[in-house]
């Protein structure tokens, strides 16, 4: 039980509850997460491409449910606590999207191979494959192929590097080949449709080098996997991948709010704060700081609880600013006041559980199954 | 149990086993941990002022128990729920610094004062003051003005209303007036001494004033408290204050590593990662991104295990990059690099647990008792 249920689990089911929380609290609006679950599974199937939600958005057993019950064929995770996380909570198909190279880490992934029925890796070097080779699994892994596109974070460098892997792969009778994992990260926020698509257009150009060179060698990849919110429309309609990673459209924090998405996506994670120090004019202070809200992708956004155009400011690790426009009167002391995430899942991973709403009632509370479990 | 104690406790003891954690991995250097605990115990005595160590920084029982050890007189926190899960690991004297303005964190402050021989409270509105009083607190609690310094964050504005607040805790039979609470915050980081020396000196002239009112209406304060690592020895040396609220000494991050502090506090916090990829020139991908450290403090410092020159750079939510110098070679995968934490406090906030060594070899394992504990 995570101490938000402990303190909070018996206002679930009342009305108006939502503001009987201690703040900061972590909000999904629960109407909204349905919402964008609905929409992408209907993307997904007009579309023919299977959807794998990353679950390091949002690192919750209850809404990895959810994506699957709505058609999703499993989820990917960013590390190993991750996925032994939502593992011990039932989550039964997981891709773990990084590459794993330590021996420490190889045995806990053996042992999660033993207890779900489908997990799958990915390797782009040589000796990271050996090792998992090597590795007793009892029955076959499954390993693809992560395939760089340009930004030199993980994956193999070109298409020669992507066959001898692959080969490498086939060659080992403890592992099953699975295909090509390609993701275009730092494209996912580029702010206009048009420029996304020239950008991923031109990046999958090169990825269809790499999955010819495969196929030329006997190597067709049964998955091709990658994708995010940003581009699934784009990989959908250019037909290479056949499995989108999309994660942050359950939630649309405010980079992906500014982005053209091309889809009616719905703003579904917010933070509730309080002003609790009110003695100057036009500023009044928030219990939320640096320890409520990542802060890499600039200041969040208060969209309730104080007058229109309003400003956040950081004021702490433990608190905030509501800057009011001039001749605004400041919100007083107990105010409750709503802000947008900049980045969701770095936000998330600050908090130990959602607080589930439906309209100004909490419904439910979910542990954030998998917070800090990024070893 | 924290996830790490689960995968690590059996390491406890074994030569070398820091290199068998899986990262990323927060990291405490107990030999420098217990000389920064042993300087400012021994700077307290001779100066002759209190101790009560800002347990924000470190959220934990463990280090809030050597700090006690070493004299200090309890702690600081900064939130409710902070106090609560230090006081179930039997921490007995704890002051909150930050008002607390709601009825729901009013009741659970209540009933953490029937549970633990000390707590105090600080207050900077009227309305507040009357919610404390009014509660059932079975025995007087004790309350403090809290004094705005000029920063706009929490405070009463001036010297009239820290005597006007001060009357009315005194009036009320359930409080017991504890005295006041001043903070320079944005003060503690300017880089040289003697530019925060002027700055200090400055804003205790605003204190003395302060001072002077509330003796004159009778109302002397019994403790002074506030301060900081950044300001600690001109606190002492200006004998305002009778109580140090020093947090970030302990770990001395890079932001205090860079300011002159004037004694020799070392380095104790660092986070371990690994190389996970390593397919371009010149830069390799570690295990530790947006969320193994707090960003709004610049970039992590490599301190070891890459090149010298190295620098790093934050490439996503999961994932950091090495960046060697022009000619360097890159590290190879599964090579562990440290990397110095560029504020402490909401850094240690992403880990479950501190991985405690003395050189090379694990010691102990430590929950972060009270982590995401904001509310």
């Amino acid at each position: 039980m995570t101490p938000s249920q402990h303190l909070h689990g018996h206002l679930i089911g009342q009305p108006g509850s939502r503001d009987d929380l201690n703040t900061p609290a972590l909000i999904v609006d629960f109407d909204a997460l349905e919402a964008n679950i609905a929409t992408m599974a209907a993307f997904g199937r007009d579309a023919g491409i299977a959807l794998r939600p990353h679950a390091k958005t949002h690192k919750s057993a209850d809404i990895a449910r959810l994506q699957t019950a709505a058609g999703a064929v499993g989820v990917c995770c960013a590390k190993v606590g991750e996925a032994e996380a939502l593992a011990a909570e039932g989550i039964g198909s997981i891709l773990l999207t990084s590459p794993i190279v330590t021996v420490a880490a190889i045995e806990r992934l053996v042992a999660l191979h033993q207890r779900i029925p489908d997990l799958a890796l990915v390797a782009d070097h040589p000796d990271a494959v050996a090792a998992i080779a090597a590795a007793n699994t009892g029955r076959p892994i499954r390993l693809l192929v992560d395939v760089d596109p340009g930004l030199h974070r993980t994956g193999v460098a070109s298409a020669a590097d992507a066959v001898a892997l692959a080969r490498r792969i086939v060659a080992a009778p403890q592992l099953d080949y699975g295909g090509v994992q390609f993701y275009c990260g730092s494209q996912q926020h580029i702010a206009t449709f048009a420029e996304r698509r020239a950008a991923i257009t031109d990046l999958t150009d090169c990825l269809r080098t790499v999955i010819a060179a495969l196929s030329e060698a006997g190597l067709a990849p049964p998955v091709v996997t990658g994708g995010g919110t940003g581009s699934h429309r784009i990989d959908a309609a250019l037909g290479v991948l056949t499995e989108l990673q999309v994660g942050s459209y359950i939630f649309m924090d405010r980079e992906y709010r500014d982005c053209e998405i091309g889809a009616a996506y719905l703003t579904a994670l917010t933070v509730d704060t309080r002003v609790i120090s009110a003695n100057a004019p036009g500023i009044a202070t928030l219990d939320a700081g640096l320890k409520a809200f990542a802060t890499e992708a600039g200041v969040p956004v208060i969209v309730a609880g104080a007058p229109a155009g309003s400003s956040y400011r950081f004021m702490g690790d433990e608190h905030g600013a509501v800057v009011v426009p001039a001749g605004a009167p400041a919100p007083t002391i107990g105010t409750r006041i709503t802000a947008l995430t900049p980045h969701c899942d770095p936000t998330v991973n600050l908090y130990d559980a959602y607080h589930v709403v439906r309209g100004e009632t909490l419904v439910a509370i979910w542990p954030v199954t998998a917070r800090g479990r990024s070893a």
